[in-house]
């Protein structure tokens, strides 16, 4: 497809990503959109959309025709979906995760996201519940964080996880920051960036590559491109605000611009 | 219709109401939702949606045989539309109130709403109004409390006021909160819910299931299912919101789903 | 198109005005909507639309005839659409703005946003641009204001600027606030209005009627209405806000409705 403003302006901030993307991911976090509105998302932004999540157990409650027929519409997009890791933690505290993932493939679903966040999960469970997606054919996207901020994980064992969550075939580990953003995990009560916490977290990890910090607000965004770079991976990104993300990324957007135009004032080509 | 995880993943909080409802109300705010984004709403959470009021006066502005389309969507998906109170309250004001009242039936409303948020109706006006629209069949939802906070009501006023409606045939009583759900009633101005406001309410209430309370965030939703359970009726839903309420009553959303885990970790069939 | 309640209710707010407005201007931000939900936002409120800004720099990455379809879906409708300003200042800083706004006209945008709020423009080559898009027949619509509150602009040169514009052939200047107003130009950190910063920018400006708001945000349209009336022109109102802003305008809303049932409670016709 061409884009209409090629050959007359440059993008600002070079190095974006294609798909299939390794790295600069977009994950969007779904509460049930309709079939119109997905066939205007998909249309409108799904080449900057790589993951999409039908969050929380909120699948649960689809008429079945209706989820397979979404699913269908997002995977021949080339956008993997996956349901919430909280209804995964349902079937495993319910003793049902084979039956539970089985029936995750026949519904057309193409990932699976390995989470914790509400129901105890011990590590080898963990491992051999990420180990059985794999051998699935599912893209496995696990993560790591409580979401209740009085139950933080220790931050050695949050490097362990996402260590042995990559050896074990994990495609990328999301950093816990629910559907709000705010008062867990690097985010303050208030939604804004606790860059310490960030600090913590990459000090114990090999590659920052592997990481999908979510970030549903657009100064959280900011601040993780500021910091990382136009390829950061970001998730629970609203499904209306894909092109902006996409104009913040690039550069065409007054924050990250800013950066840009400050560091070389006089354009040349 | 079948639900894609039936027999697999039982409900972790059980006894959730199905349509036609008279506990477990949802009522979505519709602030112009197109005919397509109705559809998917409809296709997509339909059996979730009880009441839909086209809020404020907004009505006034559609294109006339639209709106008569979009009555005819809902009616036929089993779900009451409403004008917004307030509309109606400017018809009492004007005293047109009867020509109102044919009027809204023409257009294909299946209800009123009947409020004194703004406008000030004297108490044996407030009851013939509730008595001429039960005589035209239209189903009742009145609302106590002021848009303006200080001009809150004695609770006193308030008891009679929810005894009296009940009396003279409403359906259900509202509980203002506004569209934003900040600084008024059992919200306080940053719309956490003020507990000893809601013992207040129902402490003269025969039957809390006579309540509808207004709840359009999050927090406020999860509050209230925690004090009243999963059938507690809510109103000024966002019609984005329906699927994630739903997973959050039935408790397979973070913070619901924690209390039903705490309370049974062994899960056994 | 006749409307529902015509002949019944009286607008308690009077002088609204009609398209083509030439006061009254409501102008919506657009962050991608799809051609599905456009075509309800034109069919719901197309005739309280005036102008569509697809913001910032997402029209960068559209398909190109997804751009197109969507610019004459708009002006068909009688609205005038233009790219956000933020992407005509990186075409500025490029040096390459002929050829942008030869593109421009290509791509059916009736009109553009000029604006310097993160890039510099000096004054003569502000005044070039408006006049060149005049000529080219373009509906000029200029902002005033900086993003970052740290750089904003002495009320004079604000003044110099905003008279300037108008006489070389802007149809309007916006005041900028952002996509969230909030922090600043007339809007403190937390949205309110600065009632000060207000008189201060009026003080300096012939008539009132050349400017657009920016107020994205529910309490800053009521404020600005009250302040100036049914038909102050306001920008940066989200797509789903257009006929609740209306009900707002013309006093069938709490808001506005209380201010004028207090002027007049005995209604007479």
């Amino acid at each position: 497809m061409s884009k209409p403003w090629e050959g007359i302006i440059e993008i600002p901030i070079e190095g974006r990503t294609s798909k299939p993307r390794q790295t600069g991911i977009a994950m969007v976090i779904d509460k049930g959109l309709g079939v119109r509105r997905l066939e205007d998302l998909i249309e409108m932004s799904g080449e900057y959309i790589d993951v999409i999540k039908l969050t929380f157990g909120t699948s649960a409650f689809y008429d079945e025709a209706l989820l397979k027929r979404k699913n269908r519409m997002i995977t021949e997009a080339n956008i993997d979906v996956m349901p919430g890791g909280t209804f995964l933690e349902v079937a495993v505290w319910q003793k049902v995760f084979d039956e539970y993932l089985d029936r995750t493939k026949d519904l057309g679903f193409s990932a699976v996201e390995i989470s914790d966040g509400t129901i105890e999960i011990d590590g080898k469970t963990r491992q051999d519940i990420i180990k059985k997606s794999r051998d699935k054919n599912f893209k496995v996207i696990t993560e790591v964080g409580k979401k209740d901020p009085k139950e933080a994980l220790p931050i050695s064992l949050m490097h362990q996880l996402i260590r042995e969550d990559m050896e074990n075939g994990a495609f990328k580990v999301i950093i816990e920051a629910r559907e709000a953003g705010k008062g867990v995990g690097i985010f303050d009560t208030e939604g804004k960036v606790r860059d310490e916490e960030i600090e913590n977290i990459i000090a114990g990890v090999e590659d920052t590559n592997c990481l999908i910090w979510e970030a549903p607000l657009k100064n959280q965004q900011q601040a993780l491109i500021l910091r990382f770079g136009v390829n950061v991976n970001l998730g629970n990104i609203p499904a209306d605000e894909i092109l902006a993300l996409e104009a913040l990324r690039q550069g065409v957007r007054g924050d990250t611009l800013k950066k840009a135009y400050l560091e070389r004032k006089e354009w040349t080509r």
